[in-house]
Order: structure tokens, then sequence, then C-alpha cells
């Protein structure tokens, strides 16, 4: 593929030496000759100075001409649509292995993949072109939609449903028992059972490791676009909005509703049936305790509000100069008062 | 069933048309007709005036007589009594899968089901009613007891031991190895053998991708009753006591004792070589840095006695502006050094 | 084996019985008639007055004579050695089990054993003398090196690289896609393609259910000697140093980098794009937001260095009563003011 090629796939213009090979694409640190690269804010200039890629794509207003370049209003997105072009992820092919078991009573979808060791519990629904890796277990009665991708280790037990084109990497559990228990008279636990199921809408995507509990009664859901990082838990009963982002090791106790485009932050937590609002963010190890509305950006545990929760972080390292700061107030008030008295 | 069939099987009066039909069960906001449901707590009084439910099972002293009610002293405990005759849990039928592999020295109780690929390592045990889901390992020398369930994906590593009515949930790992190491001379990390194993007791439930060690000499034990949430950590050597609960992506350290009861928030952590009483309950996120008695109940990290802890929070929005009132207060007290010395 | 033989086999002096016969070893509490311990640390002492081993390892100064006594400079390590010699954890036999399912195209070395149910994909390579147990999937082209174990559950994704004498404990996943989205113009999610891989050096181990993502570009590496706790996340395009230690549930969001020797305790985090520099070390649950020079001790979130960050927990308590000081003190100081400018 020539730069011209590539600028005309990404309906782009280009300027320099449209003839330019490009066999592949990097970052700017690492591009070799023949790649392409992309800048996407101004802080890496310098790498633009110094790559050693064969063309780059810049923002519209970018001046840079040693290199041919593509000129984009998102570098970045046009550098996504220019890497699908050269990088195909393995997936595999169509097709039921031979030691894959599939129950007689499962409806397997046209062009279905399903791996090696990989079972497909009874009644079981798989829409076409959905990719099954091998060592997958789906329990009895799950649905899986098209073109959605289960990758080894998964477990997707009973009942549980998922939508078109959601991709679970390996290890992550879908549907185990919500965590619920009450006491008999002695005190000793009672499981509640978890007779609900769990809903994964379209276009979702859950990390490895990642777990999301059946509801008690009813569904725990994640709405559409919503994307889950490795070793997140999603308790039962958890509602999710549309396109929210929730980053590695986050947390979200039972019954709790977040809205559309919720970021959560690595390690935060949100406790039990809370309501956060869309749009609302929380950093990394933020800890909610109670319901927040639309557009709040929290940090600190329990979570304050970001600049107030900043400006107290910035306070704390004052406090054990503060202490003593009082202290000699006080013993020069207490000088003061007796100075004032004995005149 | 009707309603006053269902009565009977609870044990419990009822009021109201007795020959209601019954054929579900639900929450009170959800229930359609033909459901039962109940109010656990009054502050869900407003959803018992909405409910669409035919029945409903309420408090001794709860007065409401628009549908048939069934009274109970634990309303919540008498509808989970009601749901398990509605409802049961998918569990698979006695009997070994034809693509299980079982070890020839392994030994096999009375009507003990394996699922499809699930693998049995030589010489272990497995007890009378026990479920091993498709896809799991146990390996040799492992112990299971009777009626215990193992899910989808999960891992029992060279002979751990578990009791009866155990539940381990997908993905969990029980067993492997301990986190120690020592250093060489030269600085580089030496393995400690973790030649232990792990005693799971009675009645113990293991949420999904949880993982347990193996004590480095002697065991890990979790006792009977205990119920631990997804994605927690369990190190070498802990032992934690009879019916205590851990709720997602709780973490203790090696060689920390729990007592009986204790509770532990989500992401809340012990670290190692502490002794935790009976009763203690900790706030999510308290990280526990020094052995507690019995009965305390603590939140922050390090960890603080719950109403210091809440009384701190609730200080620390006001730091910024005492940082403020203490600076000008030295200045004011200067100025009355210099009006009395002046004077 | 006598106490005389131990001694030789550790190159180490002893006092008292030689003969003495030892067919086990224990820590000082737990130990019986035939087992030999040792003790590390001088605070145990009490326990060493009450053993019931037969022998015990201790340093070269320790005044000990009622039983017979091997002396080392490194107790710890010098009972490891003996352990090796008594125990030896459960590996399988070389071989490939007869259900395992080996690709055509995968190169397998000289005393393999590749157990029940496994998944060997296309074109990878496993080198001399390594192990995989019953129930791991190794996708396409990964690479593992010699004298390797790979426990159950594992899921290998495609193209990753492990070095020789690693461990992977169950469950845990390497090269799940990284966790990184675009906003197209709608605002809606684009995945970023994550066309890199992960390179795991020599002499790694990984524990149970950690998940390491790998790189959108390039790769994500885990230097020589690094070993890494269970239920830790490791994010995309992150690299760690040699000798690294990383306790359970610690995190590592995408592109930070850490040095040699570093240390994360318990459910630490470090937030994206940082240089952590060799030797840092991070108390449990510290949250790290910035770079962090070679050597530095941090505690809290976000960081502090461990002797502030002592000093401000120390100091909190005291924050409720201060408050209440300053406004007395600010009343007392509006009396004198009064009293002051009334004289």
């Amino acid at each position: 593929m020539t730069v011209k090629e590539l600028a005309r796939l990404l309906n782009c213009p280009f300027e320099g030496e449209g003839s330019t090979e490009i066999h592949g694409f990097n970052s700017l640190e690492r591009a070799q000759k023949g790649e392409f690269s992309f800048l996407s804010h101004r802080q890496y200039r310098p790498y633009l100075e110094k790559t050693k890629a064969s063309a780059v794509i810049i923002p519209a207003d970018e001046k840079f001409d040693r290199i041919p370049v593509i000129r984009s209003e998102n570098p970045y997105l046009a550098f996504i649509k220019g890497v699908e072009f050269f990088y195909q992820q393995y997936l595999p092919r169509p097709g039921i292995h031979p030691t894959a078991f599939v129950s007689l009573s499962a409806k397997i979808g046209k062009d279905v993949s399903i791996g090696a060791y990989s079972y497909i519990g009874e009644e079981a629904e798989i829409g076409a072109q959905s990719i099954i890796f091998p060592l997958v277990a789906v329990y009895p009665k799950v649905k899986i939609g098209e073109r959605t991708v289960i990758h080894s280790g998964v477990s997707l037990r009973e009942g549980v449903r998922l939508g078109n084109e959601v991709i679970v990497h390996n290890g992550a559990v879908i549907g185990s028992d919500g965590f619920g228990y009450l006491q008999d008279k002695a005190g000793s636990p009672v499981k509640i059972p978890q007779t609900g199921t769990v809903i994964i809408e379209d276009k979702v995507e859950i990390g490895a490791n990642t777990a999301i509990d059946r509801a008690a009664l009813g569904e725990t859901i994640i709405k559409k676009g919503t994307k889950i990082d490795n070793l997140v838990q999603v308790a039962h009963n958890v509602e999710i909005g549309e396109n929210s982002f929730l980053a590695g090791q986050a947390g979200i106790a039972g019954s709790s509703k977040l809205g559309k485009k919720v970021v959560m932050g690595g390690q935060a937590g949100v406790a039990d049936h809370l309501n956060i609002g869309d749009n609302v963010q929380m950093a990394a190890q933020a800890g909610i305790m109670k319901d927040l509305p639309a557009g709040t950006i929290v940090g600190g545990s329990p979570q304050l509000d970001i600049r107030k929760y900043m400006k107290i972080v910035a306070s704390l390292p004052q406090i054990p100069e503060l202490l003593k700061t009082v202290k000699s107030l006080k013993t020069k008030i207490e000088e003061l008062e007796r100075m004032i008295k004995s005149k």
C-alpha cells in the first residue's frame, strides 16, 4: 500500500510523496521505515521530529513536512482505521471442533465457531458468526447474539443473555450467584436463592477474570456499549447504563444503578443500593457511599467533589505542623491573657 | 398453589381470600398477578401500596388488607422458604459425562455428577451427591465431601480438602501456592516451598474468581458456614472463623487469623500476621494494620474505630478553611501582642 | 536421614546427637518428633524453647542446646534447602494426555507434559520439560520456554511469549486485550485494536486469577525474576523491571514503567503513564498518582513519603478536637481584642 492509497482509505488529504510504500504501523517512538504512525497530542511532537516512520497522520493545522503526512481532524481515529486494514486479531474459523460438546437441544447459528473442549448446555442458543473459543462453559438456556466473541476459560451461567458484538475476555464469569444471606434464629447464615439472571446488551466488552453476578430477583443489566476492564466485580441486581467505562478492579455492590457514560477509575468502589447519575466520573480508588447526581466528578473515600478533594489532599501534609502551630497559639493567647489582666 | 396452601407450607397464618392462586414470586415492585412477594422493612411500604402481587408476606403487626396477606415474624425468611418451593436452581443430574476424565484411583461417591471435560486426578475423593460441573480441574488427592457443588472453571489444587454442602463458584482457585520468597546472597528471590494445604469446612460458599492459597506449612482454613464473595484474596496460612462474611474484592494477607462472624466490607484489606477477634466488622475499603479485639467496628485505612473515623471524615472538608483560619489567628495574635506591648 | 546427614546436605555445622533421625519438617510450633525446624527471628525464641522438633536450624550465635542444632547464617534459607529434600510439589509426568488437543503445527519439546483437555493452538511452541496442566488454553503462536509450569484454567492468548522456569498459577490470563477506546463523533466508544503482545521473562511467577493485558502497540513486559501474587491487574504496555514483587490485588494502569526490585503492597495501585524507579516500595492500599524516584518509600492515596504519611495518619484522630480548639481560640482572641480596646 502507498501513502496515497492509505489516505484514500482514510478519506483524508495527504502531502508529500504519495508513492511511499507502507506495510505496517507503529507508535512514533517505535516506528521503522515502511510503517505509518500518528500524532494525537502536541506533547508528543518531540517524537514526531525523531520518528523513523515513513508517513504520519497529523492534525489539520500541524506544521510538518519532513516525511509524507496525512491530515485528519482526529489522527488517532484515522490511525485506528488504518491499523484495521493491516492488522487482523486472531479469530478462529467457523466450525464446531470435533472435541467440543454441543447439547442436542442447543441452537447454533450460521458460521458459528466452537472451539476444542467447549461445552454448550441444553437449550443454549448461539447467534450467527459468534465465536466460542476453546474451553468455554456455556450453561443451559444461555442466549448469545450474533458476532459475539467468548474467550477461553469463560463461564456463562444458566440462562444469562448476551447481545450482539459482545466481547468477553478470558476467565470472566457471568451469572454466578449474588452474595445474599439472611440469619436464621440461631444466627446461622441462610442463603437467599439467586433466582434472577444477567443481561449483557450489544457491543459490551468484559475484561479478563471479571465477575458479574445474577440478580436475586429480576436482572443484573449491563447496557449497550459499556466497557468493563479486568477483575471488576459487579454484584447482583446492579444496572449499568450505556457507554459507561469501568477500569480494572473497580467494584459495584448490590442493587446500585449507574447512569450512562459513567466512568469508574481503577479500584474504585460503589456501595450498595445507590443511584449514580449520567456522566458521573470517579477517580481511581474512590469509595462512593451515597447517591451522586448526573455530571458529578468525585475522588476520595468516602467520595467528595473532586476540587474539594484535591484541596484536602493538598492540605493534609500541613496537618502535623498545624497541630504544633495551634498549640503554640494557645500558649501565646494564655500569655496575652495574663499580660492584659496584669496591666 | 393457593395462598392458603402457601401459608400452610410456611407454617404462618393468612388473612384474605385463601383460594387466590399463586404460581410465582417477585419483589413488590416487579410482582404481577399470580405472584407473591414480601415486605421486609417499613421503608418499602410505598411499594406495598402499589404492588400488583396477588399475595404478600408481611410482619405480624403490619396493617394491610388490600390483597391476601401471610403474616410472619421474619417475612424475608418466609419468602425464601416459599421461593424454594417454586424455584429450583439448575443443577446437572447424577452421572459421569462420557467426556469427563476420572483417574482410576479416584473414589467417586454415590449419585455424584461429573460434567463434560472435567478432570479428576489420582486418588481424589468425591462424596455422595456432590456435583462437579463441566471443565473443572480436580488435582490429585483432593477430598470433596457430600452434596458439595463445584462450578465450571474452578481449580482445586493437589490435596485440598472441602467439606459437605460447600459451593464453589466459577473460576475460583483453591490451593494455589502462597506468595513467599526469601532473598539469596545476591539479592535474587528464592521461592519458599508451599508445602501445606487448604481446608474448606462444611457449608462454606466461595465466590467467582476468588483465590485461596495453600499454606507454606500446615493449613489455610476456612471454617464452617463462612461465605466469601467474588474476587477475594485469601493468602497462605490464613484462618477464618465460622460464619464470617467477606464481601467482593476483600483481601487477607498471610497468616492472619479472623474470628467468628467477622464481616469484611468490599475491597477491605487485612495486613499479614494479625489477629482479628470475633464479630469484628470492617467498612468497605478499610485497611487493617493491627490486631482488633472482638466486637470492634472499624473504617478507614489505616483502620480507626468507626465513630472516630466518621468524625474525622466529617472534619476533613473543613481543613482547607481551618488552615486559613489559623493563619489569620496567628496574624491577629501578633497584632494583639504589639498592641499590648505598645500600651 | 540423620541430623548429621542433613547438616552435610546443608553444608552447615551441627551440634548435639548427630544420629538423631529426621523424616520431615515443620514450624517450631507445629513440629513433632522426627521433624526439623528453624529459628529465623529472635522474636520466635519462645517457640524454640517449647518446640517438639528433633532438630533445629539456628543462627550461628544463638545459644541453645536442648536438642540437636544445625548452625547457619541464614536459617530460613537453609531450612528451605532441607525442605526441598523431603518435599516434592506435585507435578505431572512428561507425556501428552490422550485427551489433550495439540495442533499439528505446534512444536512440543522433549519431556513436555500436556494434561487432559488442554488445547495447544497452531504454531505454538513449548520448550523442553515444561508442564501444561489439564484444561489450559494455549492460543496459536504462543511461545513457552523450558521448565515452565502452567496450571489448570490458565489462558495464554495469541502470540504471547513466556521464558524459562516461569510458573503461572491457575486461572491467570496473559495477553487479553488492553482497555483502550476512543470516542467517535457521536460520542460512542471505538475500540483501539490491541495489536501488541506480552513478554514474560525467565523465572517470573504469576499468581492465581491475575490478568496481564497485551500491549496496544509493542509489548507489555514482565522482566526476569519478578513475582506477581493473585488477582493482580497489569494493564497494556506496562513494563515491570527485574525481581519486583506485586502483592495480591495490586493494579498497574496502562503504560506505566516500574523499575527493578519494586515492591507493591496488597491492593496498591499505580496510575497510568508513570515512571516508578528502582527499589520503590509502596505500602498496602497506596495509590500512586505521580512519578517516583528510585528508592522512594510511600504510603497513602495519593502517595506521600512514608514518614510524612505516618505522621499525618497519627495526626488525623486529633482533627475533630483541633477544630474545636481553633474555634475556642478564635472566641478568646475576640475577647482579648475587646479587652485591649476597652482599656
